[in-house]
């Protein structure tokens, strides 16, 4: 058994975190801050954790951190950078779940987060914590870098293809779609049922905050930069991501399934689904999997990849806890099991 | 390990107990049948499934359900009572999730459901599988009616009131709302979701199927024949059945909170709510769990009652597993302790 | 043609008086005032009145109101009744659509909206608008009150039973359903998608504000006080108010068909369904209409009715516009004859 | 005032038509077809409808529909091509809102939805019904076939870069997003609530039948063959498209933005938003118009456009309306100018 520390649980990540740690056979939940609710039980504010779990916010403290094993920030971003310096001092193992620590270079985040880097040295030794890209980087890092939720979907989608070096990479399209949890649990007008539901749109065309963090991983598959647009757009609905993905072939081939077949065979949480699959956000609702179709339409040139995830569990919770498992060198699927809700 | 079977395993009950029982730890699927999709892999249909289920849909077939030990009929009503003695006399325990054992009196059965009971002498010893009433009886049986969704939340919601006599039982109101999962996978016009999205309606006010299972177990409870007006809902959401329960107080009390807690203090699967609380029904998606709040608004002598319960889960497949745990001596919550998906 | 202003427009009830109004023949849209917007045009907040209405919000200026024939009130409770007086003084009629001259009583005001009336004697003249109730005087009036979304549900539905003396009025129930869009556009956690969709509860057991405006209505059709048990719920979806109304029949009868026929037979905006029917919300939505329904399940004496509005339109700016043409002479349905939208 | 009839009216098409036609000041509807509920009143069926329109469905009958001056088919794919040629025979305009005439070739037509046609004399005179494009043809024909819902967007995005010739017409992407009414009213489990709401998924992703519309539809405006992938997905709402347009710029400009306003500015059903704009679904429901925003994202070599109608307006009943318009010398906006629904 192992400590954990969660900081910053009242969002949508943080019960989902608590939702999966409560049932995790090796982790006994230490502490969960809040500046905002300390004091209140976790269960009055999420009441499906009543019976899980007994804890009571409590405000952020760090020797109560100190005395975790690992701990999971789950806060606004900016925060993490300011307090990880001393829980690594203090031998505590962090993963990250906001956008600090995941893209390697300080001016780029600076220009897409709109301040300055806090701890650029610790950025420098940071794992981004794409655990079918890094693995083995994962298992000795002190700090893990939890990707995005788009980028999660984008990478696994591209990846093989990538690898390989089937595509031209400098026209890649991500046509992306989120859920509405995927913008927090914070009290915006734009995230109103009334706002949201019963309509579709894009967002954040001119430029969004996950297109550097993309940009960064496509570029390490190819070994060079790629040219990509990426355009998100809002589902009304709560959980998943479908993207969809677009890339001309260097060269027509009938291998594709094949490709990403082998590719994804000792992967336990991604899924190839077989030739002609359209994969839907349902069938990883709750669950830690990326389901992944890949299709050549009217064998033409233009090869699309359908990639499916939960926002909140391969795309945030879920592939937090995968990240802690290989840091901790548990079975990497320990207590990410569960079946997806369908319907 | 008990070796288990599933007859009539497509609808959306079907794929719930599918979800739950993957996951028990005392048991192993034996056999799925579908006379409509034998042949198909489960997770065809399912793809939640992919990776937890290898079973593919049988053709029905008395000899591979003999072998099983414990037998879920998840047919539509009329089914079951046809070949339950005969898996009965082979020593299979059966837990019916369809209503064919849920009415004592076979007339009311051929009232309500418009054909004559098949099998009489064995409705007389099924037992009504409401573990919060009948746990010692449920525990000996061979046969278990699974109740209704809407009887489940009702009975559990008026239970302490009428047990306790505090209520003019002539004149009980259980106004009813429910997720349209609850009207099945059938290709139905009216379960569209260009039908029932974004639109709310009763149905079946004159008169529905739950409303003699709902006053059999409410005058048991109360030990006479009670009045009610039963007022059942469509809800545009998936899951989810939730209770307003109106009665009148004979004498006012204050003792209500208490009265609540009280009853369903050793409950493993009813949680009493604090005063003042509204329970919302996706704090139980997913989870075999009643959460009961109890009002007495403005200080008056009406009683309201909120009770929710995921319909397929307390309303169905949860309590069958929760059944099967009492009728096979294994821990009431085993296989049935997952945190609710919320959001 | 007269010209017309809304006070406080960046709401739903003042987006929705703006589209209904848009297409008003006898009105000019004069001014529209928001003070947190002073300057946007409407149709950047609104984009589906792009084309329709040139106006921009400017800030809150008595001078050019008191330049209008009617001016609409749209504001937060509590608004009006500081800036009524002044307007009525100098000629320009007024329908508030806030809670700010509903209750006759300046105690029971003050009891419900912790807040003195600012203004008793204009309150006394205050005329409340439903119009089935009060045309006669509503047509007489400089200020309506127009009623609240659940009030005016609930009141045409128990209004043939109360005025024909038929129930035992000491014993109501309301049970009430809305969509979210009565909550209005402010940013509050508890109306995000994500906090409501896929969810069904109750809110506001102990006490609702709607309670004593609709126990006044319904005291006075029947001609003495009456006991009232309201309990709403909020549906998840955007527009739409179902109430379900029980009571106690003195005597069983076969005439609660013709009772509502004969009722509403010349009211052109309430609509008695044929015997047997469930009305549903999406046939009112975007409709000025309240679609009606009358049982009496398996002959008991308990009578049912179903009463549908769109909570927007009949409940709000709908019969705000109603209440106008009545008021300045004009045919009333004026405005008010589009079809609802369905599917 | 002219007569008008309806052929196949049971569908989410035919109630659209309805809904529009029973509001438009030169419509006289005489008669609307359907062989399987012929005798029902409309308004049974749709019941918004009630007091609205007062006509019962027919059975089909020849004599009824050559007493029309105009005729609409909302039947099913294959019908229309059945009837046609004797209604022009008689004088009778006819608008098909299926697909039977929207294929210029023959051959296509056989090859994508797999029968022959059944008329192609009739065909070559037919003229494809988007005004935007064929507004002087269309004031002339006597068979307009109204375009599919996902062409009418994909194509109004398009136009204007196809028609100045500003993009590498080998590669273009349309991501359209429906709801799900552009599935119709059948019965199907694929349409149920519970298998489309809170989910997403592509389809057809090998091959759409709205693929050879486009394609033939864009080759026309950029004077030769284009090379297109089309992916449609499904959006749990009910009503809407949403097509995100992917193109490569032959050279960089800043001229996008005045390109699609000058293209539009004399279109009274096109309306160009501001740069920067994200036009919303809901925007348009209910209403006949298509928003349009272009977008160079980074200031990079792809154009994307945002086109969003409602599929059931501009992208069927509102746009044969308009085409009727058209063709009877009428207003093109008659009866077609009420404001979106929004919320």
């Amino acid at each position: 058994m192992i400590k954990v520390g969660i900081v910053g649980g009242t969002g949508y990540t943080g019960v989902e975190l608590l939702r999966i740690l409560a049932k995790h056979p090796q982790v006994s939940l230490q502490v969960i801050t809040s500046r905002s609710e300390a004091g209140m039980p976790v269960a009055d504010m999420y009441p499906n954790l009543r019976g899980h779990v007994d804890l009571a916010f409590s405000n952020p403290d760090v020797a109560s951190l100190t005395q975790c094993d690992l701990v999971f920030f789950a806060t606004p971003n900016g925060v993490a950078m300011q307090q990880v310096p001393e829980l690594l001092d203090a031998g505590v193992k962090v993963v990250d779940l906001a956008a600090d620590f995941r893209l390697q270079d300080p001016a780029q985040w600076q220009q897409w987060y709109g301040m300055e880097h806090a701890c650029e040295a610790v950025l420098a030794e940071a794992v981004y914590g794409l655990p079918e890209m890094n693995r083995e980087a994962i298992a000795k890092a002190r700090l893990v870098a939890n990707p995005g939720c788009y980028p999660t979907a984008v990478q696994l989608g591209f990846l093989p293809l990538l690898e390989a070096g089937l595509v031209d990479n400098r026209y890649l399209v991500a046509d992306c779609k989120s859920g509405v949890s995927g913008a927090g649990r914070g009290a915006k007008v734009a995230s109103l049922l009334c706002e949201t539901s019963e309509s579709f749109r894009a967002y954040g065309v001119p430029g969004h905050r996950h297109l550097p963090e993309i940009r960064q991983g496509l570029a390490k598959m190819s070994g060079r930069p790629v040219g990509l647009t990426f355009v998100p757009h809002l589902v009304p609905m709560i959980r998943g991501i479908h993207a969809t993905l677009y890339a001309r072939l260097k060269d027509p081939t009938d291998q594709l399934q094949s490709l990403f077949e082998q590719r994804y065979a000792n992967e336990p949480f991604v899924d190839v689904l077989p030739a002609g699959s359209h994969p839907e956000t349902r069938s990883v609702r709750g669950a830690n999997v990326c389901r992944i179709a890949v299709h050549r339409p009217q064998n033409d040139d233009t090869v699309v990849v359908l990639s499916v995830i939960d926002n909140l569990v391969k795309g945030a919770a879920g592939q937090a806890v995968q990240n802690m498992n290989i840091m901790c060198g548990f079975a990497e699927n320990l207590g990410l099991d569960s079946v997806a809700l369908m319907p």
